[in-house]
């Protein structure tokens, strides 16, 4: 017994063979087809992984075709280029230099029009101011004598190298020329410490300098001519899309606090990611930023002229980040499990939801004024509609305070009243008071994204809207108003029912 | 006349000074001293631009001298590497490769000991990969002829470019792998498209990888071995600092509301800062991302072990925004136009202060956890004593109901206290009631905070505070009762004058 015991923790599979039949069942597999079944388990895993990869690369692909196109233009500029040295003749002539063209071509080209300018301005500016100083340096040590060259030099690259990386920690100079200082560091130790002389420097600096600009060249002109993506546009874009998505957040969470249409709880999943449309505007400051930083790059194109304010879209921005945190705060109080009665959501209901759609409707009019470019002509009416359904709100606070005191049940004569109104406290109503004040600073905080967009429609000389395409867009407000639900005709029942 | 008029438009000071001396004042400073002013003017305004933007640098690395450090260390790494490169016979030996060090050099060395890791790996890995694809197709172009040659390079380097082109986009591989991708195109590129013969290309090959380790064996000693700046230690330290300026911003901002002490009104500017510390939180989120993709490229060092969760930091970043974000809307409340009646801030402030400062020393209880990584052994009292004083809270409100109702006036007897509750109407609370729930809501998020601390501490192992400690640490606590100012005793008399 000890021996087989000893034996099963050696070599279990041969003893439990010769134990009898009904336990050879696991052993039955074998060592080599146990090693088949391992492997083909490892392989089938990474199978799956691999796929998965691909799969997320293809939706990421079919969800940008751009940034397919960008790829095929990346493989087009260094194939041409590639080509372009590989011919022998030409290979020749530049010497061992070509490689400084490939390189330009694979570290410069980027996603962007503006991005691509930059680093090719930066490339071309850092490697000349670089390569003339540290002709001079060179020159200078050559002139001191074997003993003090080394030291010169090693000086130089120091106190040079490490000035130039402190400039890159400063705001203004990382913002746009970063990539120039490292170029500067690069091409400065590159020439310094080179043992060519000076004569056979010029000669080579004009090869590479010339190599240089062929890369930069090719680089802009295929990034401008083949489906360009300027940088300018993909800003606009994407402000005029954070502030539809700000929009209808705003609905979709006061509809969804509401519970209006009873609808929303069947179809779960649509609202739902409208209604966090928000999130993007939260987390879109860092992408903002470098947009418009390459933005300033770019040549007049479109719309748009070379002196566009791309600063203020920072403002923009901000001002409608300022929005979205309030709406997170309001998203806080639909998911709260401290909810307020259905008495009082009624009673707010249809206040609230006129003062979020006529909100929502500012927002998208100001998001129509940025992606046409136009003033907008109904803009100051949309304010003071919601301004005026604002006040609304603050009087239909007011007379809240009649239905819930619980003195009131003293007064009260009937039972049913007594029954609907006794139970409710102040602080059952808090939840939806809450909202109701959110709201109203929600709505003063668009006032603020309304005045940086007429301040950027000012800076950018924005024309104003045609009367005519004025009154073709009439329509498109009246066509918000059903979604605002009711006027006070309907408004009054249901707060005299209370 | 005319012929007076016709000349001032051209050399104005020439007729002026004919036409008498009371008008000559202006010409008499001359054509030459003109310029000199504007020159000096000129220089002037570009000296002072240059002294301000010196000044900038000198308080950036003032303000952090670890700047300062990593600047002095860069210029030591390209120092070094230069000099060794200068000496001649060293530079015979490795030829035109020399270049690769120093270039690796330049474009490896990164602020932090993690960034550097990344790179240099990223940099070995894409070199080595890149070399042998490229060494593959290089052969079968040389094999096929002189026809086919252009074909094949060209088309393998546009395949193959735009494939990695596009792995850049994917989030995965662009988080961790983005620069290896760089080099794999740059360094595949260089050699499928040189001439060289594949037994020179071999030879070659060798010298430039033993250049490029070389050049990123020197920066990972550097950066790890003088005053190293380690990410993960970056990481940990911004959570823990940024937990403590959330926790002065919420009682900060809590204060400020009820203008408690009266002080804060005469020392405006230092409390506006601790007070605005919650938008450091908002806005760190993209450089919490990049340190932790960073900190896991770090060997274990200090605190932290190689295995250290630091994906979880990405967790606890995450619910100290959403708590900022209440915090911001808290904000909003105090420096809104629409305040509470003295009355009403007088009833809740003590309730409110006391929720804030019991929120606040949970926050910075955890943000204690993080920093010493030690288990606090008093979180969970704090925790329940915060939900108590909320409860309380809930419980002011609740009482608040009896305070500003208009029937009540009906029943009360003395003419005293209808004048002062008479004028108090629902939307007179409204603001005092909007911050008491979302202090209420704050105190729910502050508890998501320690749910995702906890779990970091369970994954990273924090051991428990020792007993001994645990006892030096309560006075601690009883320190921040102070602030907290009342208990019920003193809260009643406040209620009862109400």
């Amino acid at each position: 017994m000890a021996h087989q015991e000893k034996a099963t923790s050696g070599v279990e599979w041969r003893i439990t063979l010769g134990d009898g039949s009904s336990k050879s069942l696991v052993p039955e597999a074998g060592f080599v087809s146990r090693i088949w079944m391992g492997l083909k388990g490892l392989l089938a895993g990474l199978v799956l992984k691999v796929s998965k990869f691909l799969k997320k690369a293809w939706d990421l692909g079919v969800d940008d075709p751009r940034k397919v196109i960008h790829c095929l233009k990346v493989g087009t500029a260094l194939a041409v280029v590639s080509l372009f040295y590989f011919m022998r003749p030409l290979y020749e002539g530049v010497g061992g230099n070509a490689m400084w063209a490939i390189m330009t071509v694979v570290v410069v080209f980027e996603n962007t029009v503006g991005a691509t300018i930059s680093k090719s301005l930066n490339r071309v500016f850092g490697t000349t101011l670089a390569g003339f100083l540290a002709f001079g340096v060179h020159w200078v040590a050559s002139q001191s004598g074997q003993e003090f060259e080394p030291l010169i030099i090693g000086a130089a690259v120091f106190l040079l190298a490490s000035a130039a990386t402190f400039s890159r920690f400063i705001p203004s100079v990382k913002a746009r020329f970063d990539y120039g200082a490292l170029i500067f560091i690069l091409t400065f130790s590159l020439v310094t410490v080179s043992g060519y002389r000076v004569d056979k420097l010029f000669n080579m600096a004009h090869q590479r300098m010339s190599t240089i600009i062929i890369g930069t060249s090719l680089c802009i002109l295929v990034t401008m001519l083949i489906c360009p993506i300027w940088a300018g546009q993909e800003l606009h874009n994407l402000i005029s899309r954070n502030m539809d998505k700000l929009a209808n957040a705003l609905d979709g969470c006061v509809e969804e606090y509401f519970d209006h249409n009873g609808e929303l709880k069947d179809s779960n999943k649509q609202p739902d990611k409208k209604l966090l449309g928000y999130k993007c505007v939260l987390s879109s400051k860092s992408t903002e930023e470098s947009l418009i930083n390459f933005a300033r790059w770019e040549p007049a194109h479109g719309r748009f002229n070379f002196k566009h304010p791309w600063q203020q879209y920072l403002k923009v921005g901000a001002s409608m980040r300022s929005c979205a945190y309030c709406i997170e705060a309001l998203n806080s109080c639909i998911v709260s499990e401290n909810q307020a009665p259905e008495l009082i959501k009624k009673h707010l209901s249809n206040i609230c939801l006129k003062v979020s759609s006529n909100s929502s409707s500012v927002v998208k009019e100001v998001a129509k004024t940025i992606k046409t470019m136009k003033k907008s002509s109904s803009i100051d009416f949309l304010v003071e509609e919601m301004s005026n359904t604002v006040q609304d709100l603050q009087n239909e606070l007011k007379s809240l305070s009649n239905v819930l005191s619980p003195p009131e049940v003293l007064l009260a004569e009937s039972k049913e009243t007594k029954e609907t109104t006794s139970t409710i406290h102040l602080l059952e109503v808090i939840p939806a008071v809450t909202l109701a004040s959110l709201l109203i600073e929600i709505s003063s905080r668009i006032q603020a994204i309304v005045e940086t967009v007429e301040e950027l429609a000012n800076l950018a000389e924005f024309k104003a809207e045609v009367h005519d395409k004025a009154k073709q867009d009439q329509p498109n407000i009246t066509r918000i108003a059903p979604c605002q639900l009711n006027d006070d005709q309907t408004l009054r029942p249901a707060l005299e029912r209370v």
